[in-house]
């Protein structure tokens, strides 16, 4: 694999953000990667939010994957400032390549520059393969992740 | 029980919302409810951040639980907003009262407000009675938490 740049995802990065979320088992039926309108006006909630930081991997101007970090202050734990990842993703002929690895490495590495003292994420019960792969690098599988839908 | 109501967290409110941080099973060992000074730098970090909503449930002047909402703008879900609910505590007195499942209900109403789509939250896996209330007011217990923990 050659050298590839982690930075700041941008509005013109979408439809390549958008094609690797839906190109997923469980994002299959989630997304709509014909109709980018709902993903604009989410970016623009993003780019305006300054706890959040979209990253996308750029391998030879190819968007190759992507990751939210979201930097949440709080009061429990001596009042620990903790970091959420969230839309981890990687193109699907870069699996395997290293890429998850490290993007996972920037937000662990960008949370301790933002001061948290905890990162954490959750992932689908079925993503068997992406637990072992979190708890390579050193997370707890300590918690259950609970979600309310809201109709 | 008597009429009690839910409102923003105020800096006075800390002494209060600390003590019952630190009187659980888990938070004894992580609190520190002699020394406030983390939690008022904590506080200050919540009270600027427009996606932080910090409560407070009291009952005749009494602050009896607490809970955190945190707003997170996402792309996942074709562009969905989610909630996060971290923080949850009742004070010893007053559990089983049904002041947590007024907190959740809160949230959840407040999550609403905010267009979100989704609201989560993780529960340490020691927690098995935490985990049946989430259930009962119809969390689905979906995902594994990791955490990892910054030295």
């Amino acid at each position: 694999m050659g050298d590839f740049a982690i930075r700041p995802a941008t509005a013109d990065d979408l439809p390549d953000i958008v094609a690797m979320l839906a190109d997923d088992p469980l994002g299959a039926q989630r997304e709509s990667p014909d109709d980018l309108t709902p993903y604009e006006a989410a970016f623009t909630r993003l780019a305006g939010d300054p706890q959040q930081h979209l990253v996308v991997a750029v391998r030879e101007d190819r968007v190759v994957g992507t990751l939210q970090l979201t930097v949440v202050p709080g009061l429990s734990r001596r009042g620990a400032t903790r970091s959420i990842i969230e839309g981890v993703r990687i193109h699907s002929d870069e699996r395997g390549s290293g890429i998850g690895t490290r993007l996972i490495e920037w937000a662990v590495d960008e949370s301790r520059r933002q001061d948290c003292q905890l990162v954490q994420l959750t992932s689908d019960a079925t993503r068997i393969e992406a637990h072992r792969f979190y708890e390579r690098l050193g997370f707890e599988a300590s918690h259950l992740g609970f979600k309310l839908r809201l109709g």
